[in-house]
C-alpha cells in the first residue's frame, strides 16, 4: 500500500464546515506520470470510503494497457481523504492541542471538507487545469464537489453515485456505525490501539459488503454451499473472512468519520435547490450507473444526468452491483475513453 | 401481546433435526372462533422472525371486516414457534438437566423442526384437517414445510420468501448476528438477563429494518430531514428508535436461533432435488411475491410457483418492500380470498 505514497506537511489552514481548524495538515498521495510545463494534464482520481492514494491498486483496470489512464501523457494523482487512516491527516494523527492523537476528538467532515483539503495539495503542486476528475461511490461524490467548488476541474466522470445521500444509504451507514458502538472496546471513539473495535467493525463491513453486491451474485458464488471445515455456510465464512480484512487495514474512527461524511453528502446544502446548483454545473460530466447497484440504484445517477446539463449518461451492465465500479473495468474504461476523446482534447492536440 | 395466548405444556418428545430431544414442550398459541364437529375448519397462521401467536396483532388486516379470516366460520390458530421468547420453549426455558434457562446452550432448530413442534399442538388439540396455511416471511417457510409434512394441510399461501434462504439472506442474517456477537453482554448466548446485549441487537434490528423497506420508501418517508432536537437525520433516529424498540420485546439468544433456523431454510435438504420435492407437493399453493421486495425478491416467489404443480401466483404492488406482507392488506386480502373460494370449498358448502 505505502510503494510510492508521498505525505506532504503543508502549513495553511484547513477548516471544516462544523468549524473545526487544522493550522497544518499531512496529505498523502501518489502519482503517475509527469506534469507537463503548463500544469494541465492532469487526471485526479477520488478513492471510496476504504480506499487509499495507491489508486493503481484499486482502480487496476483504468491503469491497463488499455485503459483510460496513460501516464506517458497524463499527470495522474490520486489524493488520501482527510478522516481516513492512509497517511493523511486523520483520527489517528496527533491533535496539537493535547500531544495525543485526536481518536473520537476528530471533528465531523463532509465531502466539501474533503475537497477542500485537497485543494491545498493541489495548490502545493501549483496545478493549473485538471483535464478530468474521476470517482467511484464516496469517490464519485467528491468528484461531483471538486466539480462544483473548484473552476480548474475542465471535466468529470462520476459512477455509482447521486446528488445527494439518499435516508436510505444513511440508514444503511447508521446501522454500520450501531454495530461499531455496540463493541466494547469502541470506547466512543477514544479506544486502546491494542485493541480496537474489531468485532464491530468487521460487523459493519459484513453488513456493508451485502450491500456492495446482489442476490444474484451471491447465488452464482456461494449457492447454499457448507464450508467442508467449518459447520457454516461459505457465504458466512466469506463475510467473516472480509470483515477481519479489513479490520487488519482500516481503523474504526476512519469508518466513522468517512461513513459520516458520505451521509452529509448533499450538494444542494446552503447552496439552493438541485436544480439551481447542478443545473449550473458548467463542466462536461460523464455518469456512470450500474443497472443492479442496490445500494445507490441507477436511478441516482440518471436523475443527476438530467439535472446536470452537459452530461452524458452511460449505463454498465454487470451482475455485481455497487462493487461493479470496481469490477467491470471493460465497459467502464468504454465509457471513460470515449467521454474523454469528445471532451478532453488537450493531450490528443498537443501530441 | 399476552391477551388471549394459551401455554400448553406438552408431555411429548421433539427432536430436532440436530439430535436435542425436549421430553416435553411449552407451546404458546392463540386461537379464535370454534372448532367444528369434523375438527376441519381449521386456519392456521405461521408467525415471522420477531413474531408470536397474537397473530391479530400483526396481521389485523387479515382478521379485518374485509378480511379473509372469519371465526364465525373458520377456527383460527397461530402456534408461536420454538426458539421464540413468546411462550413457547426456547433459550429463556428452563433446562431440565441444569435447573437454569438453557440460553446459549439452546440447540440450533431448522424450519421443520418449528413444524414438528407446532404438529404437537394440533394433535394434542385433535385437529383432523387444516383448509389454509397461511405466513409471510420466516412464516412462509414455516407454511411450506408444513404444506410439505403435514397431510393434514389442505391449501397454503405463501408470502415473500422463497424455496430456500438464499447465501444474500444467509449474508444478511450473518451480519447481523455479527453485531449481536460484538455487543460486550452477548457472552456467547449467557448473558445477565439484567444486561442484555441490547447495543448489538439494536444494530442487528436496524439492519434488518433496511433490508424490510426499499430506498423509495425511505425517501418519500423520511427524505434528508433532521431531527429537531438531536443532530441526526430522521432515518437514523427512526432506526434508532425501532432498535431500541425491539430490544424491549425480543431477546437476542431467540433473534440468533430463528434467524439461523430461516437460514437453515431449504426443502431440498435430504429430500432429493427442488424439483422433485417441489413437484411433489399435492396440495393448492397460493404464492404471493412483493414487486419490490428486496430481501426475498419476486423472482424466488416465481421460481417457487413455477415447481409447484397446483399453484397460483399473485404479485402485490408496492413501495414498501418485504414489509408489504405486513402492510398491503387489501390486495393480500383480494388474492387469498380468490384463493380460498377457489380452493376450499368446505366451508361453504358446509353452510
Amino acid at each position: 500500500m505505502n510503494k510510492g505514497i508521498n505525505i506532504t506537511t503543508i502549513d495553511r489552514p484547513w477548516t471544516t464546515e462544523s468549524g473545526a481548524t487544522f493550522s497544518s495538515v499531512d496529505i498523502a498521495w501518489k502519482s503517475w506520470g509527469t506534469l507537463n510545463k503548463q500544469r494541465d494534464n492532469v487526471i485526479l482520481i477520488c478513492h471510496a470510503l476504504t480506499g487509499h492514494a495507491a489508486a493503481d491498486e484499486w482502480f487496476s483496470g483504468l491503469f491497463a494497457k488499455n485503459g483510460i489512464l496513460d501516464p506517458e501523457t497524463q499527470f495522474i494523482i490520486c489524493i488520501n481523504a482527510p478522516g481516513s487512516c492512509y497517511g493523511s491527516t486523520g483520527p489517528k494523527s496527533i491533535n496539537p492541542e493535547t500531544g495525543k492523537p485526536y481518536k473520537g476528538d476528530f471533528p465531523e467532515i463532509t465531502i466539501r471538507d474533503i475537497v477542500h483539503f485537497q485543494q491545498l495539495l493541489l495548490d502545493h503542486l501549483d496545478i493549473e487545469s485538471i483535464e478530468l476528475v474521476i470517482g467511484g461511490s464516496m469517490g464519485g461524490m467528491n468528484a461531483l464537489e471538486f466539480t462544483l467548488i473548484d473552476e480548474r476541474v475542465q471535466s468529470a466522470a462520476l459512477l455509482a453515485m447521486g446528488k445527494s445521500h439518499s435516508p436510505w444509504a444513511i440508514g444503511i451507514s447508521q446501522a454500520q456505525r450501531r454495530a461499531i458502538y455496540a463493541d466494547p472496546n469502541w470506547k466512543n471513539g477514544f479506544y486502546d490501539d491494542e485493541h480496537p473495535p474489531e468485532a464491530g467493525l468487521a460487523a459493519a463491513r459484513e453488513m456493508a459488503m451485502i450491500t456492495y453486491r446482489t442476490p444474484q451474485n451471491y447465488d452464482q458464488k456461494f449457492g447454499r454451499d457448507v464450508h467442508p471445515e467449518k459447520d457454516i455456510f461459505q457465504v458466512e465464512s466469506y463475510l467473516d473472512y472480509q470483515g477481519e480484512k479489513l479490520v487488519k487495514r482500516f481503523d474504526a474512527n476512519a469508518y466513522v468519520v468517512l461513513s459520516k461524511a458520505m451521509d452529509y453528502h448533499d450538494v444542494s446544502r446552503a447552496r439552493g435547490s438541485f436544480e439551481e446548483v447542478l443545473g449550473s454545473v458548467q463542466q462536461a460530466v460523464l455518469i456512470v450507473g450500474i443497472e443492479s447497484d442496490l445500494l445507490y440504484p441507477i436511478n441516482e445517477q440518471i436523475e443527476l444526468a438530467e439535472l446536470i446539463p452537459n452530461s452524458t449518461f452511460a449505463p454498465i451492465k454487470s451482475p455485481y452491483g455497487h462493487d461493479a465500479f470496481l469490477i467491470e473495468f471493460e465497459q467502464i474504461n468504454g465509457h471513460l475513453k470515449q467521454f474523454y476523446k469528445t471532451h478532453t482534447q488537450k493531450i490528443s492536440t498537443q501530441l
